[in-house]
C-alpha cells in the first residue's frame, strides 16, 4: 500500500520536476536574484533570492532556484547584485509643503509659522497647488525607496488622486484645525468636505483616506471628538501630532492635570486606529498607554532636531511595545527634504548620542523601524512591511555598485550608515514597477521640477520675499 | 589735451571693445553661467557668473558677460541652472579604512577597537590595502564634492600617492602612536619613515604630508613632542585627536591636573600649524587658547554621535573665533560613509537639538564649516576654500534638476538641508576636471569596487566572521 502511494506521487509529480514551461504556475512579475532582507518575524534573508508577484500581492519568496524551478512570469527584475528589501514606509509627512521648502529656516517654530507657513498657505494653497506639490514629493520619495506615506495636509482628496496616480500607498489624513483653512473654513466643511473624502476611497486598493485634528494645541474637544468619531464611522485611521513641543505638555498638565496622551486618551481619541505623530514628551505612563491602546507612533528624527523641539524616547518606546515607526515630516522648515534614508541613520545616531550609549539603538531596529515597524505605525503590517506570500508586493531594490556600498559585512548597518536615497534603483508598488533603473514610470518629472520652480517665483512675491 | 587723451584711449580701446577671439586673454578653463556662492569674505554670489582658471589657480570670478567679454580658453564648463561652490573640505578621517566600513557597528568604542579593529589591522593593512582603501575613498569623496581631506593612517606615502593620483588635495599624516603600527613598530622607525615622508613631499602642489601623534592618551610625551618638531622643522602640520572622550579628559585632569587642550599647550604641541580633531570636551579656557594659539579644529558630527562620544560646543568654538572645519572621521565604526554634505546637515541639527535652539547654528554657518573655515582649520585658506582669484581652482558644480533641489528659496539652506552627494555633478581640483557629469575621470572605480569585494572575504576570514 505504502509503495503504491510512492508510485502514485512519483507518477503525478515527476512532470512538474522536468519543469517544462508550460507547467510552471504562472505569475505577473518575478524579481529574481540578489540579497532579499525580507524584514519578517524570523530575520529571514536568503542570499540568492527569489520574489514571486501575482497581481498586487507576493505568492512566494524563496531560493532563486525554487522560484526559477516552480514559477514563470512575463516580467521579470534581475536583482543580482543588489539588495531587496520591503518598500520604506515614511510614516508621517505633509507633502505639498515641498514647495514651501526651505522658505525660511533657522528661526523660531513661532516666527517660522506666523510670519511664514500660515501667510504663505493662506496666499497660495489651493487644489492645483496641492496636486503639484503631491507629484514633486512623490518623485522625491520614490527615488529614496518610500512606497507608502502618511499625509495630513489640505485639499487631501486632490492628494489622493495625485497619490494613486503616482501608484504610491498612502494614509491620506484631511486636516481639522480651529481655524479657517486653505480649503474648508469652518469645523462643518471639514466633516462635510472629510466624509465625502472617507466615502470616496473606500475599498481603493492603494488610498486610506483618513481624518487628521492637527493636534490638542489647534483643535478643540469638540473637533477632536468630532473628527475621530466620523473616521471611526468609516473604520479609517486618525492622524494627529502628539506631544511635539514642551509648550503643548506644559499646557495640556495646566489645562486638563495631564499629558497631551493621557488627555487623548481620556476623550477617547486613542486607539488601534490613531497614529501619533512625534511622541516626544511620553513618561513611562504614556507609553504604556501608547502600547495598550494600541497606537502608532512616528519617530521624526530630523524635524525634532531642525526645528529643536526635543528628542523623542525612542528605546523606551520600542521597550514599551510601542509600534514605532518613522517620518520626515514636512519638508519644509523641518527637514528639509524627503528622505527616509536619512532618517534611518539619524534615529540610531540620535538615540546613541542622547542615551550616550553606542548600543542604544542598533541598525536592525533602525531598519524595522523604516519598514515592518512602521508598517505597524500605520496599522498595516498585515498588508506591507515585510517581504512575505499574502502581502501586497511593495519592493525597493538598491544598487551595491557605489564606492559607498563597499565592502558590506552586515546588511542591516549597511543599510543603516552608508547606503543612500540615490543607491535605491528600482521600486515597485503593489506589483507596478513605478521606477525602474533610477527611471520614474509614473510621474512626468520634469513637469514636476519646472512647476516648482514657478511656484517659487509666485510664492516668494506674495511675501515680499527676494 | 583733455579730449587728445580720450581720442587716443578711444583708439586703444576701440579694437578690444569688438572683442575678437584673438584679443581675449588666454585661460585654460572657464566655468560659464550658474549661481557662484564664492563663500568669499563678503559673502557674493553670482547669479549667473564665470569663473578663469589658468594652470590650477583662479584668475578672475565675474559676472558670467564680463567673463565671456574679456577671456577665452581651450575648455568650458556650461555650469547654466547649477550652483558653482569651492570643493568641500574633509577635515578628519582615516581613508584607508574604507576597507573595513561596517565591519562591526552598535559596539563600545573598547570592544569595537580590541575586538574588531586592532586585530584587523595587525592582520590586514599593509601598503596594498592602503593603497585601494584611498583610491575606493577617494571616488566616494569626490562624489561627495571634496577636493580637500585630512587623513591620519599608516603607510601615508601611499596614501599620498593614491591621493595624487586620483587628483585630490590632501593634508596627510603619518600616524605616532605607542604601540606597534602596521607600518612601523618603534619611535624611531615612526620618525625616521616620517622624515622621508615630509622631505619627499616638500613643495607638491596637492600633498602636504604632515606628522599624527594619535592622542594624548596613545601617545607619551616624548612621541608628543618628537613628533611636533619633526614637523615644525619641514612646515608641516600636525594632526591630532584632542578632548575626544570623556575618559581622556578625565584621565588628563587626573594625570596632569589640567585638560587635554591645556595640558597641549603646555608641552608645546598647539600652535598655528596643529590640526585638532572633535575638541569635545573644552571649555571657555580651552576654545580661548585654542583660538589664541591658531589651532584648526575640526567638528565631526556624524561620529560623536555614532560612537556616542559626545557634543562639541560648536556655536561656542565659533563664537571664540577657532576656525572650526568639518570631518566625516573614518568610514568604519564611527559614521559609515565619507559623505561631507550629511555632516553640513547633521552639524546644524545637532548644534539645535543640544541647544534646544533653532537658532543655535544657521546654514550659512555650516556651509563656511565646510568650505572657508574648513580650509582655515587646515591652515590652507590662502590656497583653497572661497572661489577667488589667486586661490587654487577647487570647484564644484551642483546639479538643481532633481525633486529635492526645487524649489529653491535660499542657496545656503538648500545646500544645509535638501541637496544630496549624488546632487554633486562635476569637480574640478586645481583646474584639472575629476569627475564630469558624475563620471570619475582619475580613479578606476570599478576596480577599486571590486577589490573592496574581495578584501571583505578575506578581513572577515581573518576575524573569523562569516
Amino acid at each position: 500500500m505504502t509503495s503504491c502511494r510512492s508510485l502514485l506521487l512519483l507518477v503525478i509529480f515527476l512532470p512538474a520536476s522536468l519543469s517544462s514551461q508550460a507547467t510552471k504556475d504562472k505569475a505577473d512579475l518575478i524579481v529574481t536574484g540578489g540579497t532579499v532582507v525580507t524584514m519578517d518575524g524570523a530575520g529571514t534573508i536568503y542570499d540568492d533570492g527569489g520574489i514571486v508577484v501575482r497581481g498586487d500581492t507576493i505568492i512566494a519568496v524563496a531560493p532563486r532556484a525554487e522560484v526559477a524551478a516552480r514559477y514563470q512570469a512575463p516580467q521579470t527584475i534581475d536583482a543580482t547584485g543588489k539588495l531587496v528589501l520591503p518598500g520604506f514606509v515614511n510614516g508621517h509627512t505633509h507633502v505639498p509643503m515641498t514647495l514651501f521648502r526651505g522658505i525660511h529656516d533657522d528661526v523660531t517654530l513661532n516666527d517660522w509659522l506666523y510670519k511664514y507657513i500660515f501667510p504663505a498657505e493662506a496666499k497660495n494653497v489651493n487644489e492645483e497647488f496641492v496636486r503639484w506639490g503631491t507629484r514633486l514629493a512623490a518623485a522625491e520619495q520614490i527615488r529614496s525607496g518610500v512606497t507608502t506615506f502618511a499625509d495630513m495636509y489640505y485639499f487631501e482628496d486632490a492628494v489622493a488622486e495625485e497619490t494613486k496616480a503616482a501608484g504610491m500607498r498612502g494614509v491620506l489624513g484631511e486636516t481639522f484645525i480651529d481655524f479657517p483653512a486653505p480649503d474648508n473654513k469652518t469645523e462643518a466643511e471639514m466633516l462635510a468636505y472629510t466624509e465625502n473624502f472617507l466615502k470616496r476611497w473606500q475599498g481603493d486598493p492603494l488610498i486610506h483616506a483618513a481624518a487628521a485634528p492637527h493636534s490638542i494645541y489647534t483643535c478643540s474637544l469638540k473637533t477632536l471628538q468630532d473628527s475621530s468619531a466620523l473616521a471611526r464611522r468609516y473604520h479609517a485611521p486618525i492622524l494627529i501630532h502628539v506631544a511635539e513641543m514642551k509648550k503643548e505638555w506644559a499646557d495640556s498638565e495646566k489645562q486638563h492635570g495631564m499629558s497631551p496622551v493621557q488627555y487623548l486618551d481620556k476623550i477617547g481619541v486613542l486607539g488601534p486606529d490613531t497614529i501619533a505623530a512625534h511622541c516626544i514628551f511620553v513618561d513611562e505612563a504614556d507609553r504604556k498607554t501608547l502600547a495598550q491602546k494600541q497606537v502608532g507612533c512616528v519617530h521624526n528624527p530630523s524635524s525634532n532636531m531642525m526645528i529643536a523641539s526635543g528628542v523623542s524616547p525612542v528605546p523606551e518606546l520600542r521597550a514599551a511595545g510601542v509600534a514605532l515607526g518613522l517620518g520626515t515630516d514636512g519638508p519644509a522648515g523641518s527637514n528639509n527634504d524627503l528622505d527616509l534614508m536619512e532618517e534611518i541613520d539619524l534615529a540610531a545616531k540620535l538615540a546613541k548620542i542622547t542615551k550616550m550609549d553606542p548600543l542604544a539603538l542598533n541598525a536592525k531596529a533602525v531598519v524595522e523601524m523604516a519598514t515592518i515597524d512602521g508598517a505597524r505605525a500605520l496599522h498595516l503590517d498585515k498588508e506591507i512591511g515585510s517581504l512575505e506570500p499574502g502581502k501586497k508586493a511593495d519592493l525597493i531594490l538598491i544598487s551595491l555598485d557605489a564606492p559607498n556600498a563597499v565592502p558590506m559585512y552586515d546588511v542591516y548597518a549597511q543599510l543603516a550608515y552608508a547606503l543612500k536615497a540615490h543607491d535605491v534603483e528600482t521600486v515597485v508598488i503593489g506589483g507596478r514597477i513605478v521606477m525602474r533603473d533610477h527611471k520614474l514610470v509614473t510621474i512626468n518629472e520634469e513637469a514636476a521640477i519646472a512647476k516648482a520652480r514657478e511656484y517659487k517665483r509666485t510664492i516668494a512675491n506674495s511675501l515680499g520675499l527676494p
